[in-house]
Formats: structure tokens, sequence, C-alpha cells
């Protein structure tokens, strides 16, 4: 379809301020947080801003008809490329129908539309004592509809697990116009397993099978206590063994990051009143639940951590827990700082592995950083095996650039080697694909025929996943 | 094919002691725990025992060449008719492959074949300090292939969810011959969002999308201390508002469980020594975690039930907690023997209604017992809506067996007008078919285009699920 008609045929239907067609609006929607749109970005022919599901239906009939690629997306945080419309086409922005439906508190559920924000859904549910486990380092920013799509997870996966495990149902419009209601018609179930599990199906997908247009969410109630311990360690594989002595005691932590050298050296110079000590790991425990459960995990941590780290701190008073955990909340701000003339690039940056294989792969991923003599930093969700790696790059220098590309390909293929994944919480978008057949195998053909079996004509998200 | 053909064919793939042909043999796999089955029975024509997945594939590859209609079996303790063979074929049964492969304690997961008994399992995990949380009233008898065939859950569902939650990736031969391994083809990672989530799809797809060979489950350290309370309610409602009341305090118990005055009488009648007090409801509640933790989520919970319960007890002593707990571990048997000439069937055993529909959902089933003249035993895992109904009668009086198939038609549908679900556990099977339209609308085109993708011949485990 000719650009301009398609454009004036969505305005008439939508009405003209809920379409974007302006050079700048669209070079807005050209990427997201990744490195790759950061090289190439790819701007869409234009933009819908829906807020209806009827609206919604409306326009995936149109690209549908009219074999047009469309893109949903939500605030915009991927680090993927997940949300950038790599072969133009239309981009469906969701972030501005944000109505929180209904607060159902008697049956620990809430319903969303996709563009709500992480943070204020809880904010909201505090109201209520319940709340949304996942989350992600992005809660202030991204939306339920993106958390949704990408399977986000983030600090507390290790005891609440991801997204996924609190979607208990969907309204989805397929690539056709169709809309289906997952997880029942009408149901506020909690349990449920009646008919194949579409809704997990979509939890994940990244776009490329249809578009929530709302999500109803198990919320859980919310936790009265939490502690904060946090150990230094003068060995690197010190810090897994901990971990792994605290799982053995019966303890599953909210949450358990880490800092390796590199982040520590970048958060001392990012802050320097931080201050953090000069070691090859610190380690920090989340622990929530009732007061005196948290208290007993507290100090059981403690007493395990003692046997391999040189200090250990326990703290349950807000203004020191939010002491200790500063140097994590500042890591990746800390990382984009470490060279007057580089910044952090997206690229390479969450893979997971094995628990058991933590310690191995920071040390893998810090001498393919000198192979190819880029500067890395370290941290990430050590509880769950997830690695985030920032290289730091002169984005304007195409030698380093390439570097960098080789060292982020050698990066995914360490992680797949270590029995690992080359995404553990962010997603595959543009980035990833190429690593899909070896990583899944044939597997592969399998998602390709659920894939064509939705979205025949290839109109959802192209250029993603696989 | 010709059907003596058919088993010379496997005779010779598999050996003669794998392929069970005789009319006694094939009479046992004709039927499960469902009502439906023992009505109608449909004996397969021949029954196949493979022990690796090589001959899984052959026998796959062969049914596919042949257009002959395959059902998965674990040990036949559904209750849906989910592993009876509805239109004969063959019927695979997968209990005798048994191996757990690999305990990885050190990252928290373990991989099995499909035979393995939940209990079984659970008690060599107890030797890594490990545990699966999903525990079905059937530990003893089920196989974990079963379970993650119906994303079986039970009491601890709660706290831990169902099976899904667990399934870090599978082995699967698809209906055509080909083997897939889900969620990396060589991945030990506990946290993975690569690719479209295949693995969550098979979880609950009751054998009609491929057969599972192998599963990868994440395990969670075993907790500490466990803790009971009894709680006996003289009004019906107050059961469910305790119950909202003490996840409102910011408890998650590991399980609530409820027997109504039906199942109170039942468990008199048939144990007078337990001698549960006459009262309109029970509650027991199960917490577990560190021993602190227990003994503080025990003692509020007693004061938090106290403001509605005529009678409360705590306890952490493991006699004591048996004993507590006996009432509800024998409602089952009791509900069978209610009448000396009659007995339970399993049929409208399984709904589940929001939290805040679930006295309402008790009292309109006695109601319909009533209406019907048909008795019934109510329980049930209320901490998630899910109530179990027995209905009791004599299967040798068809115009008793016609009104109980109305009385178990209006409960299914009672479910769905409590925006509920016709199943909360046990699946849909060939029992429940019927509701998939009413409960999920125009989803069940989706759910049907994904199996046509993957069994374009009609092959696996035909008339289930919708």
């Amino acid at each position: 379809m000719e650009r301009n008609a398609m454009k004036e045929h969505l305005k008439k239907m939508l009405g003209a301020d809920q379409v974007l067609t302006e050079d700048l609006d669209l070079l807005y929607y050209s990427y997201d947080s990744s490195f790759l749109t950061k090289l190439q970005m790819s701007a869409p022919d234009t933009v819908v801003l829906p807020r209806s599901t009827e609206e919604v239906q409306k326009i995936m009939q149109f690209a549908y008809e009219n074999r047009i690629p469309l893109t949903p997306r939500g605030a915009g945080t991927g680090e993927t490329g997940g949300s950038a419309p790599m072969s133009g086409g239309i981009v469906m922005d969701l972030s501005s129908w944000d109505d929180i439906v209904e607060v159902d508190a008697a049956n620990m559920q809430v319903t969303v539309r996709p563009g709500v924000i992480h943070s204020e859904l809880n904010d909201h549910l505090a109201g209520f004592n319940l709340f949304f486990p996942p989350d992600p380092g992005s809660s202030k920013m991204c939306t339920i509809g993106g958390m949704v799509a990408n399977n986000a997870s983030g600090l507390r996966a290790v005891k609440y697990g991801c997204t996924e495990q609190y979607i208990l149902g969907l309204e989805v419009v397929l690539p056709d116009g169709r809309v289906i209601t997952t997880g029942g018609m009408k149901s506020k179930a909690i349990k449920n397993v009646s008919g194949l599990n579409i809704t997990k199906l979509f939890v994940g997908s990244e776009g490329i099978l249809g578009v929530i247009t709302q999500v109803r969410l198990r919320l859980f109630p919310k936790p009265k206590g939490r502690g904060i311990v946090m150990a230094v360690f003068s060995e690197l594989d010190d810090a897994p063994r901990a971990v792994l002595e605290v799982y053995r005691a019966g303890i599953l932590p909210s949450g358990i990051e880490i800092l390796d050298s590199s982040a520590i050296k970048a958060v001392n110079e990012f802050k320097p009143h931080i201050n953090l000590p000069d070691a090859e790991a610190i380690l920090l425990f989340e622990v929530d639940g009732n007061p005196p459960s948290v208290e007993w995990e507290g100090t059981t941590i403690v007493e395990i951590v003692s046997k391999f780290a040189q200090t250990v701190e326990w703290a349950t008073e807000p203004d020191r827990m939010a002491a200790l955990w500063e140097g994590r909340s500042v890591t990746a701000a800390a990382a984009t700082r470490v060279r007057a003339d580089g910044s952090r690039i997206f690229a390479g940056e969450d893979i997971s592995v094995p628990l058991s294989g933590v310690a191995d792969a920071l040390r893998k991923i810090r001498a393919l950083g000198k192979k190819h003599g880029i500067q890395v930093v370290n941290y990430g969700h050590i509880g769950d095996g997830n690695v985030h790696t920032a290289p730091i790059i002169d984005p304007e220098n195409p030698e380093e650039v390439e570097r960098a590309l080789k060292l982020v390909d050698d990066i995914h293929l360490l992680a797949i080697e270590l029995n690992g994944s080359t995404t553990g919480e962010h997603g595959v978008g543009a980035v990833r694909r190429e690593y899909a057949r070896l990583e899944h195998g044939d597997a592969v053909d399998m998602m390709q025929a659920v894939k064509n079996a939705l979205d025949p004509h290839k109109i959802m998200n192209p250029g993603k996943v696989f």
C-alpha cells in the first residue's frame, strides 16, 4: 500500500491525534535501548496510539488485509531491538493505554491495559496490601504489556519467578484481527487447566504472535519485612559457593546480586562516597517475609557466608539497607561512565548460565574483553545465573565498534557453551535471533510452525526471535 | 492398517516383551479413574512400552505414516479419560520408563524420564535437601510425565503454584517422529527467555501435541519447618472470609484445605475415631518455612481465624499434625463409603471458582445434589478456589446414573457461571471438552490452529481437550 494512503486511512480510522507521521516522531520510534538500533535505526512509516480493543482490532485488520508489517511497542525500554520496526510499516504504541481496569483484592488479582507502568501498578496495589512480585530494573518506565511480551523478571526472580507465573489470562488481538481471551473468557479463577496453555505461549512471544490488549495478573500478599546481607569476597569462586550453601540451608532469598571487581571499580569511580571495598566480588542477598523469618534468614545467611567472605554485614533498617544496596543500584549508571571518551552499549548484556558456571562465565567474559581490547563491567542476578555485561566503547570509532561486536558474539557463544542461554530475561528481539538454531536446534521449526499457524502473512514484528 | 499386521510390526520393532496384545491387557488400558471410562470403556488395539527416545520415535513415525491414533499414558490415575484410547489404536505406556537421569544439586534441578513416580522422586531428592513442590493427592502412584501432561498441582499450589512453573525444559517426540528439546538443547539455565515458550505449551497439553520423553525440573530447597492450623466454623461463609484475612495479613500458607458439612459427616461415618466436630466447615492451614516463620505464621493465623471460628487448634508436633490432617487425608476414601449400596464417581470433581465464590459454590452444589436426588461430598483446595465434589450413586442403576450425569453437567455450568473453570487441576480429557467453547470462546480456534500445525493428521490422543 502506498505510504500516504496508509497514513490517511489510519487518520480517518482513529482521528489525527492518535496517528503520528512527522519525521521527528518517527525517529523516536526507530530505536530502543539496544546498541543495534543505535547503529542501524529503522523508522516506521507511521505510529498509531490505540486506546481500545476495537481500535487495535481495526488497525490489525487493516494491516492484515494490506500486508503491512506491524510492531507493538510499550515504553521502548527493551535492549534487543524488539520494538523497533525492522521492516518499517506501523508501530503500535500501547504506552498511553494505561488503565488499571479492576483491582479484585478478594480474589488477589488485577486486570490492566498494556500501558500501565510497573512501579505505578505496585504503588497502587500497596493500598490493598498486595503486590506483583517481578521487579525489572526499569520498574519506573517499563509497561506491564512489555513485561508480558518479554516475560520480564529482574531482581526477585530467585524466589518469585518471572512474569509468566503471574499471568492468569490475556486479551489478545490476533494478526487477522480476531480478539480472543485466554485463561477463560470471564474467568477469575486462580487455578485453571482447561484447554491448551496459550496464555503462556503469548508470554515472552515478543510481539510476533499478536497484540496483548489486556492482562489479568495474579497478586501476592505484600511481605511485611525485608533485610539485606552484603558480603565481600577476595576470591571470585567463593561467591557462587556461598550462594549454593545458602540454598542448601533451605533459604530462598528474594534476590541475590553480584558485582564483580569490574563493577566495584566502576561504582567507586562514579560515586566515590559509596566506597565499596576493593574485592573480587560483592554479593547482596535480599530476604523478605514475616519479621521473624527475615531475622532468621538474615542471621543464618551471615553465619553461612562468613565461612567464605572477608566481611559480611546485615541490616534491616531502611537507611542502612539503602546504603548497602546503593552500589548495586548505581552499577548500570556507573558502567556508562568508566571512560570519559566512551559509553556503555547494550549488547551481549543478558546471558544466563547455570549457577555452577557463574564464576567461570565472569572470568571468561573478562578474558574475552581483554582479547578484543574492550573494557567490560559485569554484574547481575547470580541467584539465577543471569549475568549482565556492559561493554564500554567509543561508539563513534568504527574499528572499536567492530571489535565490540566480535566480543558480543563471543559472549553469546560462551553462554551456549556453558550450558546457558544468550538471554536470561531481556529477550531475543533482533539482536540474538542468529543464535536460535544453535540454542534450540529443531525446536525452532516447531516455533516457526506455531508462528505460521497464527500469522500466515508474517506481518507481526518481522525480523525478531528466530 | 490391518490390526494384526500392526501388532506384528510393533513386535518386530520393539521385541515381544514391550508390546501387549492380549485382551486382558488391553482391558486394563481401556479406562482410568473417570466415571466416563467406567460407563464406556475403549480398548486400544495394542499397547507399547517404550524405554528410550529412539523407541518412542520409531513408534510415532509408524503411527504417523499409517494414521494410527496414539494415546500416551502414565500411571492412569487421571479422572478425565485423558489416557483412555477413545478411537482405539496404540496406547503408549510410559510408566516403566522411570529413570532419574541426573540430580544436579549445584544447579537445583533434576532430569527424569516420564515414568518416575512423584513420591519416589521427592524421596530421592530429600537426600539432597531439595524438593519438587507440587503435591497431587496421587503422589504415590502418579508419574512426572502425567503431572506435566496435566499441569498437576494439588495441596501446595497456594504458595508453590502448579507443575508448570517448575518445568525448565522437555524432550518431546512430535507426532511426525521428530525429536525436539525445549528450553535449550543443552541448557541447564534456570532463567531463559530465548525463543517462543513452547515448553509451557506442552505442559497441560494432555497428550494431544506430542509425547514427553524427558523432563528437566527446577527444584526448591526443602523447608525446615511445618505446622498445621485447624479451624472449625459454624457458618460456611466465615471460612473463605477467614482465608482472605490470612492473605491480607501477608501470609501465603503452603496449603489451605476445606471440608464442608458433607465431608465432615462422611469422615466421621468412615472413621468414627477421628471424631471431627459437627460443623458447617473445617479449614486446615498448612504453613512451611524456617522454624521462626512457621511459628509466627501459625500463631498469626490462629489469632485471625479465632475471630470467625468456633474452635481453632495449632500444632507443629508431627503426631498432632498428622491427627489434625487425618480427616482431610481420608476424605476421598470416606466419600466412597457414605452409602452401603453406592460408590463415589469421579465426575464434576474438579471445578475451580474465584475465592470469593467458594461458599456460594459449595451451597449451590449441595442444592444441585438435592435437585437431582444425588448425595454429594465436597472438599478441596479452598486457598485457590478448587472444589472437589464427590457424587455418590449406585452405578448399576441406570436411572440414577442419568440423574448423576445431569448433576455433573449442572456443576460444570455452575463453575462457568461463577467466573470459574470446569477444571482447576485434573484437566479436560474426554469428559469436559464439550465446555471448551463456553469457557474459552474463540480462543478454542487458536488452540485448534496450534494443534493442527503440529498434528495435521490428528493422530495424537483424539477426542480430548476440545
